[in-house]
């Protein structure tokens, strides 16, 4: 038994969520002293715009003021016009999709409403399969609503956060850096606590029909994890599409062809943009980690209900992922303050210093608060199925696998910004090799995306040995949930990237001082690293978690062995492999076309809008965003089939073990193009801002902006860009979502799967 | 029983090698009628230049034959040194990795001179395991010296016959189509012929000593398969790094600084990449042809020495792989006719479908060849193993095997033609790119490789599926034989490419007529497609041999199933796909770097040596060739490094599963990469050649060279260089080396491997 009885454990969960959310209201009330001239068009009225009594330059200037919150006023109406335009979409794709869980998992025994003999739980009688299907499809929407409302708030949170960050940027870097923050805390906190508010609320109110069936429960709460990451795939490959569109489309024009600074307020494209950044690196990435989380939690909550504790009912023991994230909301409380209260921001240099001290220090404090939640909310020692055989393992062993899991999240972390950062040589080779050129520069930037797999790699298949050999597949989820315990801090300083890009945006469009656009340019560029890092965590996440998804699938469907030596398996591992391939295909293809018509407009506007280029007539902004919006939309189509169809189908045609060797195969390549991707892209975007900030003697030498290197540079980042923000991050969702979809439908897979293999 | 009688098995093959080598003597003799002006240094006499009777522009030129001359001396010169010095230092590694093979394979029972009892002919008593390492380490040195053999020759008769095409393209673009594709066939029979007479004879004397413990025999045969790739690896390693860089160098300062044309002469890195054509892409593919065609016979001879055929000893059943290859080379010797004496090049349109038409013609007729040997040397029912169980096979199903792995192969050329041609839409798609600039160009060019991966995959994949079906794993091997029977037409349409591309170095360094160039540029263009196809051919053939190689090795190995969810076997999976990155990442740096160097050193020459830039002084050849064989030679070593030592590592420390779980999953993730690098750097090259062309209004409004556009598209083609010649065609010896590697050290790994997890 658990020293942890079950009445606090019903008391602790709900109360951490609520301290997280607490948290978070707090951090943005902190955010919204920061006034703005609010400016209500509809009768002219303006509130002057209040600050505080430290004065620095342009502080009092009302006209900037009024500018930036007309800036923000239409970034933030740009996001939300399109986040509900595409949640429209998605409203129909979720009911079309629920409909089709309802169905297929329905037919399983036929639409039977009678009860059956439980698979595990022996001798005792559990729901039938026409209720998991009800309670799937509920789990779905649920999951689904959650992650769209975590996305709808991350990027109101941070369309409310830039221009404050812009104005605190007059006082100092401190005082930008804390707004930027908080704000990204703010995200990430209610994100947390929120996904897990939600869980848990299910979990409770199914219970009340599920009663003692808890292999039903948790099989059909997997619906969840399924519902959060098929948003966040549309999120992602949405968003991912939109943003890029837009920028490469304002570069080329704009920085290539024009020479006009980036964000200058002459270029169409330049809201777009930033409205791109809120909705794709924002709310997208809000809706991946949170889709993360969703599955890791499912997984783990789903193997454990099949294991002795789970079998036992034992509730304490059950919840021990729900424990762990809630001892993360803890720990990243408790980190956030060190950033915010505990040591101070003086200088340029100390942001991203502060930044990795955040990942350590949450990494300490949460591999103490995993040994404290293994201590008490586990029996000492317990039995986990694994694929037939029995498994004795005691509460410290899940102790060493939800840690490695957070260590390993760390190590890849630190190798990301290793590869990223400019601060070290791989970036500075890179940027060394525009001096021959764009095309070294592009070849030295694909070898180091291809190098900056490898530690990572040997970080993943080390917590995956070592979790699995001490817990099985009950190891390797809790492994992942380990990974993504301290996602708060995660989510706050990645998240805190894009609203330092809007905030230097703004800047630069209000027609602020170079001063203060080289302040909101150092929060940026550190926010570049940060956001590589966070893309780390999610890849690295991710394949822990579709590891677990796939071992959770391989149980239910009733495999005993994926063996690479039958055909079947093999052509799936082949055709898996191909898959990150396929979608990279259609969302850089996707961003190539966009960007182009968005050349186009700009270039069409530049040429017929007369007083444009001198700054004395406004471009039509709506327009860009209006080919950024119709494209995205459009072109998420192609991909998000191809990722939500590929289970059904080879399910349904080839049967089940073909489909266990597309998920293996899609997770072993997919991890790589998705880390590779990352990284180039990122590193490529630090060599350009190496180029520009021209900081060390190395630097100067290949700079100014405008230089033959500095041009080699910026061809570079534009390539980069639809590798790092829209193919690389949605892959680690293909991944998820493919295994996640083929654990939800399994029982269909094995009932009437295979149809193909069979008529031959 | 067969139809086929043993002794005239004994006389077909070795008559079948013998007609091959006549035909490339024959063909050989055609090209040598081309007569060019001999230049003796040593005592200064010259030859008059022989000429036919048809008269064009410049024929009787004397001064450009002597040109011509000395330009071709100069490359062969520049190439054999290389060679020579290269193969010092595999000969090096030769003799050090013969004594590994011995050491290992000889250490399986403490080199013990005693007889064992056989593992498959039950109750009979094979040789001694230490026989085995003898006769294994002896056919390694057989394979390695087989494939030096291989890449000289070919580099040999290609620096022959560049000139001989210069020559001709005066007299018309027929005429030097002949020449270049002669010179294609000495080498493609040659090799084929060659291979299969060494592996014929060495099984013959093998046979002297092992009578009939055919175990022992085929298991040794195998160590040729490891000979022939491991030399592969170096060639296509080291050559492409040498052409590269060279190319890459050439390109930065000649075309992108300095304005002037490709293959100038006044360009000092000029003769460097010439003879980079010749000892990257002749040598070395040669090599890995021979590579894969020595594997796929070893693979399938191992695994048919363990079927009932071989258990009885049936020669003429067990010889199946060989007479395939010996109608293979009769296939091709009248396939070869139809493009030099029954159809005529009349002009610059027709090389394409020529060459297109020489590849369907040898799939039509071998299919029929097939069949024959199937009927004829196949007993009408026989036995496989199938690891552990047995498996009836019929001798149709085994023509079904052969035959789709042939198909297969044609459908993967094909579809390579479809996108790396400049006569269809996606390579003009990504000319029509670079209107944006060289970023949009690359993002579309690296989405068109990811593209092109989709459709070689599934046809691997059914033809894995079928061919596994049908026949487990002898019909995975078979297959790829099938694919590669036609090898010799293969290589002869491969090799033609680099001549033709030497054949214009040599015109514009000769200083030849606008009009000869551009028909040697139209034969170029082509060869870029055909050179696209020889990799498809060489990627899709090592997808299946590694397969077969692999199979082989779990059966020596003594493995039953390779269970991806084995901690041991997943963690294998995930390294194995991240190994390609790894691999890419060396070799894209290394031919970076030497690039680097190149430029320098040609920037040095134009800036110090006065008169160059006039055409006034010639510049320093020798320094810039010293220059690329010093660091092809440095930098192959690591990527080498890797390749040969993961499996022994692996196999030793981790043990025989995961090693599987490596080979698996660098199967699966490189060939993907191999070929969305090789499709998307032929696919940049003829984009830009589109431009240059200019034959289509569209292309016209992209041109002409110089433009904007065009400028985007050498920086794509630049990029595409190491990604086509180095990185790409070396991936797929990778991943059949470390296979065969595998299957040879088997027997080691499964009596000591796995060392560090018995530590722990």
């Amino acid at each position: 038994m658990s020293a942890l009885s079950e009445g606090l454990t019903q008391i602790l969960i709900p109360l951490a969520s609520l301290v997280g959310i607490g948290f978070a209201v707090l951090q943005w009330f902190l955010v919204s002293r920061v006034k703005l001239s609010s400016q209500d068009s509809s009768n002219g009225y303006k509130q002057k715009l209040i600050e505080s009594d430290e004065e620095e330059e342009g502080i009092n200037n009302l006209e900037i003021s009024i500018k930036c919150t007309e800036i923000q006023h239409a970034i933030s109406v740009g996001a939300t016009s399109f986040l509900f335009t595409e949640y429209k979409y998605l409203g129909i794709f979720m009911c079309v999709f629920g409909a089709i869980i309802f169905l297929f998992l329905g037919s399983v025994k036929g639409f039977s409403t009678k009860s059956e003999p439980c698979t595990y739980s022996q001798g005792n009688t559990c729901k039938p399969a026409l209720a998991n299907a009800i309670f799937s499809t509920i789990a779905f929407l649920l999951g689904a609503l959650t992650s769209v409302l975590s996305g709808y708030l991350g990027m109101k949170i941070a369309t409310y956060a830039n221009a404050r960050t812009t104005l605190e940027a007059r006082k100092g870097v401190g005082k930008a850096f804390i707004t930027a923050f908080r704000s990204g805390a703010v995200m990430g906190f209610l994100l947390a606590a929120n996904g897990l508010l939600v869980l848990y609320v299910s979990i409770n109110l199914f219970k009340l029909y599920y009663g003692d069936d808890w292999e039903g429960l948790y099989e059909s709460i997997t619906g969840y994890g399924l519902g959060g990451s098929s948003m966040a795939l549309f999120g992602r490959v949405g968003g991912g599409i939109y943003t890029k569109a837009a920028d490469v489309g304002a570069d080329l024009v704009g920085k290539v062809e024009r020479n006009i600074p980036e964000d200058d307020p002459r270029n169409p494209a330049v809201i777009a943009d930033n409205v791109g950044d809120n909705v794709g690196d924002i709310a997208g990435m809000g809706s991946d980690l949170f889709g993360s989380y969703a599955e890791s939690s499912c997984a783990a909550l789903f193997v454990a209900s099949i294991s002795s504790f789970g079998i036992s009912h034992e509730f304490t023991a059950m919840s021990y992922p729900l424990l762990i994230s809630s001892m993360g909301i803890v720990v990243c409380l408790i980190t956030t303050l060190f950033a915010t209260d505990l040591f101070e921001i003086k200088k340029v240099s100390d942001i991203e210093p502060s930044l990795k001290r955040q990942l350590l220090i949450s990494t300490v404090l949460m591999t103490a608060g995993i040994a404290v939640v293994s201590f008490f909310a586990l029996p000492s020692e317990f039995t986990l199925f694994n694929f037939g055989t029995e498994k004795e393992v005691k509460n410290w062993h899940l102790f060493f696998c939800v840690a490695i899991g957070l260590w390993a999240g760390l190590i890849i972390g630190y190798t990301t910004e290793y590869y990223t950062s400019n601060a070290y040589s791989p970036v500075q080779d890179v940027a060394d090799a525009c001096r021959t050129g764009a095309a070294t520069n592009v070849i030295f930037g694909l070898a180091l995306g291809y190098k900056s797999v490898i530690i990572p790699i040997f970080a993943i298949a080390i917590a995956i040995y070592v979790s699995f050999s001490l817990a099985a597949m009950y190891g390797i989820a809790v492994a992942a949930l380990g990974m993504l315990s301290t996602i708060a801090t995660g989510l706050a300083i990645d998240a805190y990237g894009p609203i330092s890009d809007n905030a230097g945006g703004i800047a630069e469009m209000a027609g602020m001082s170079h001063k203060i656009r080289e302040r909101t340019d150092a929060l940026d560029a550190a926010g570049n690293t940060t956001a590589a890092i966070g893309k780390g965590f999610a890849i690295g996440s991710a394949a822990l978690v579709s590891l677990a998804l796939f071992g959770a699938y391989v149980s239910r469907a009733g495999i005993k062995t994926v063996d690479v030596l039958t055909p079947k398996a093999f052509i799936g591992l082949i055709i898996g492999a191909m898959l990150p391939y396929w979608f990279s295909a259609m969302t850089m293809k996707s961003v190539g076309s966009a960007a182009l018509k968005m050349v186009e407009e700009v270039r069409r506007q530049f040429n017929t809008i007369p007083g444009l280029m001198e700054g004395r007539v406004k471009p039509d902004y709506a327009n860009c965003v209006k080919i950024s919006t119709d494209a995205s939309l459009r072109e998420m189509i192609p991909p998000g089939a191809l990722v939500m169809l590929t289970p059904l189908i080879v399910g349904t045609l080839f049967g089940v073990e073909t489909l266990a060797g597309v998920l293996a195969g899609a997770l072993v390549s997919g991890v790589q193009v998705a880390i590779s991707a990352s990284n180039t892209g990122g590193a490529w975007d630090n060599a350009k801002k190496y180029i520009e900030a021209g900081v060390s003697e190395h630097a100067k030498s290949l700079g100014p902006k405008g230089s033959e290197c500095h041009k080699a540079a910026v061809i570079g980042d534009t390539i980069g860009d639809p590798l790092k923000d829209t193919s690389g991050p949605s892959l680690n969702i293909l991944i998820k979502l493919m295994a996640v979809e083929s654990l939800v439908f399994a029982p269909f897979f094995a009932a009437h799967g295979g149809f193909l293999f069979k008529f031959i």
